[in-house]
């Protein structure tokens, strides 16, 4: 069977595509928040029919949390040794505050020709990930569409708690094992290289979240009266932020880095050959220095170097006005982003010791966050590498770079563990995709290409890898 | 005359001295929202028909922000040498949030008793600083009902800015100076010793307000991508407000301290004389230990050292939300008071200064905040003093405590400065009072015998001054 005409029935549906992607971004599926509940489960439901409409057996299956989708495709013509895949992706999104830094509403979807001539595609989770999770399923109706069959068994699972902490994954997968068994996992929730070049994920750092609220007098109190002898837990909250890297930008936890192998010197010279520029990459939001830890490049210092970032802080008075008061309580939200063989609940009880240890009199902290992801690494000679490697390489005429990524996936790291297979990760998102932030876009061409990709992909797996 | 009619009028009267209070109350004069500006001007407008009422000449007076409210008593019968004093209030108050950690609304007042059996007045303003002004009012009211006339010739002059850094005061008195001319000034803005013993506070510490932000990168960055070596703008914030004070909680500005004086080991001697419960004031407040300059006790630290304050902070994520992103920008909110000689223009920018050499690449740093008031220490020679010390004296059977005050009331300075005399400053009211805070409040005992003490004030003056 020749994919070109899939390839151009892709072409020629695209102005749909993207209609139906927009009909998704519509449906605020925030969720972190609980009034978006109902707006998930919507999520969920179309994304269920859509799987239905492509002749996937698929259904909505609650957790206690929001809903996962499952849709099974097996074509009726099955030879034996038919590889079999399982496509992840996520339908929740992040928040859309703050509103006021949105151009264009962030659930009222926009297609518009920018000012250096290309086309975007403007809403809350364009990127992350409802415009990539679209790209498969497009790639999928257009291969149908041609062809009548898709060429492998493919099990979809879309997950609807990815931006909040997927605390109902890892039962799931357990509870499921044998029903969502496949020979590797595909995700595209990952960055291309730069807009003509693919990428594939090879290595996902992990991620603890944790809130630490420091607590010193009962009530807020005027300091006028108060400044002086009444503590201040801004003060303290400060000084244990203050005192967590040292002056070269490492982490001063006693023995953070025990779980962190230096980065071989051949990996080293592989990523510094890379067409990486550091420049470019931090000009890009106004920035022109790493600051992560000393004598470690840029892109080390987020594909294999750990943080711990501060993600909020707020206490006291925390409005334009000015008001003479003494905060009761500060808080600070933290990440840490882990690699190696950092233990998530190690590292948080280190952090909890430390910021115990800095409480002065008078001073309570307390602490909240859980579980958390350790870093993993993708084999480098999964037989489906190739595959998807060569399909990215066919459709955009360059040869994907095999990268690092310093965010967290840790459905990659449970489908490992849970159902012992490796995830491949393709990605057609950009750097400047504003994603968790406003304006988040996803580039018309990463969602035209991206659907071209999965179409090569489909077809070289089922021709290459048996 | 006699005064005990008049005394035994204000008990008679008293029900419906806290209903007037309670109208004023009523009025959500917050004077550093700008939503509330008309609230703002009924306030004054208020006020004004109070003062005529009572037979004084008053108008409302239109200032770039808030309008003053002055009001003029001349006896009829005068004496060439009869004393005049200037009374000085303030009718605007303090933002009422956060709301949901009142018991009751903020602007609709209750009386109540409470289990301890004394009964308290709750609303915003109570305490600060419109249950304080109602007292003097209620006072003139009773000794005009009872003798038909005043004994003095009063000015009364209230702002709307006392809380949102009386810009407008300085120019007003300024361009006021003949009208408002008088032999002492009357604030009652100030606490009681204790519930049982008055006090005439003596000196005030001086107040800046300041914001810091500091801004990185453009936008909010997702900490997975960019964490490492993005800069963290919280991060950055932190370090500075840690580094302001060194381990024995001194400021750690360069010459922060040359124009602070070192407390006489005489008054050192005194204060430490006094009834005061380090134990009980901070216990108050689930404290126990004055977290202040080591090697100064409490009441040291409160009304002869200074202070550098934080009063608010925030930045990036403030949500119950985990999000992983990396913030902008991080703003503080802080407030210096001073002492001694201590000049808010050369505080303010030697901790600009520092900052700004805190600053790494990419950080920028920007200041918000001007004016504020150095510290002024009342004349304890002033021959008003022994009047209104020996009126509290007979009204509460107990010597008033001539203490120290760690709040800013700048007009005590500007009166100084422009008008040129010196402030006597009783006040009833209490540590407990949650002035600033949720659940303010104004004992009935305080508003009670404040009015009667001032019954007492104006009498003891008509006599024994001249």
């Amino acid at each position: 069977m020749s994919i070109h005409a899939v390839l151009t029935n892709v072409d020629a549906d695209l102005d749909e595509a993207v209609e139906r992607l927009f009909d998704l971004i519509r449906i605020p599926s925030v969720s972190t928040v609980p009034a978006h509940q109902d707006d998930c489960r919507r999520a969920a439901e179309w994304s269920c029919g859509q799987l239905r409409a492509l002749g996937f057996t698929a259904s909505v299956r609650d957790t206690p949390g929001h809903p996962m989708v499952v849709g099974h495709y097996v074509p009726a013509a099955l030879a034996p040794s038919i590889p079999h895949v399982l496509f992840y992706g996520h339908y929740d999104v992040q928040p859309a505050d703050p509103l006021e830094r949105w151009d264009s509403a962030p659930f009222e979807p926009v297609r518009r020709r920018d000012s250096d001539g290309l086309e975007r595609l403007y809403g809350r989770g364009m990127s992350d990930d409802k415009g990539q999770v679209m790209t498969f399923l497009e790639a999928c109706r257009a291969y149908l569409r041609v062809h009548g069959a898709l060429p492998l068994k493919i099990t979809v699972l879309l997950e609807g708690e990815e931006e909040s902490g997927s605390q109902n994954l890892a039962p799931f997968l357990k509870d499921n094992r044998d029903e969502l068994a496949a020979d590797v996992a595909l995700i595209c929730d990952t960055d291309m290289w730069d807009a003509r070049t693919p990428a594939i994920t090879m290595s996902l750092r992990g991620l603890i979240h944790e809130a630490i609220t420091v607590s010193g007098p009962t009530k807020d109190l005027h300091s006028g009266v108060f400044g002086g002898p009444a503590v201040n837990p801004i003060r303290v909250l400060a000084k244990v932020l203050a005192g967590l890297h040292d002056d070269d930008g490492r982490v001063t936890l006693p023995r953070f880095y025990d779980d962190v192998p230096e980065p071989s010197a051949e990996l080293r010279r592989k990523w510094a050959a890379l067409d990486f520029s550091t420049e470019a990459f931090l000009g890009g939001v106004g920035l022109t220095t790493p600051a992560g830890e000393k004598d470690y490049s840029a892109l080390e210092q987020m594909w294999c170097r750990p943080t711990a970032e501060f993600n909020g802080i707020f206490g006291g008075n925390t409005t334009p006005a000015e008001r003479s008061v003494l905060a009761a309580t500060a808080t600070a939200k933290l990440t840490f982003r882990l690699v190696g063989q950092q233990d998530p609940e190690k590292i948080r009880a280190s952090f909890r010791r430390y910021a115990a240890s800095m409480m002065p009199p008078d001073c309570r902290v307390s602490f909240r966050g859980e579980g958390g992801s350790g870093a993993v690494a993708v084999d480098e000679n999964n037989r489906f590498l190739t595959a998807v490697s060569t399909a990215l390489q066919e459709e955009w005429a360059r040869e994907p770079v095999l990268k690092g990524s310093g965010g967290a996936i840790p459905v990659v790291r449970y489908i490992k563990e849970i159902l012992g297979i490796n995830s491949i990760m393709p990605g057609f998102a950009l750097e400047d995709d504003a994603i968790h932030a406003p304006n988040e876009k996803y580039n018309l061409d990463s969602f035209h290409r991206g659907i071209r990709s999965w179409v090569r992909v489909l077809d070289k797996i089922s021709r290459e890898v048996s």
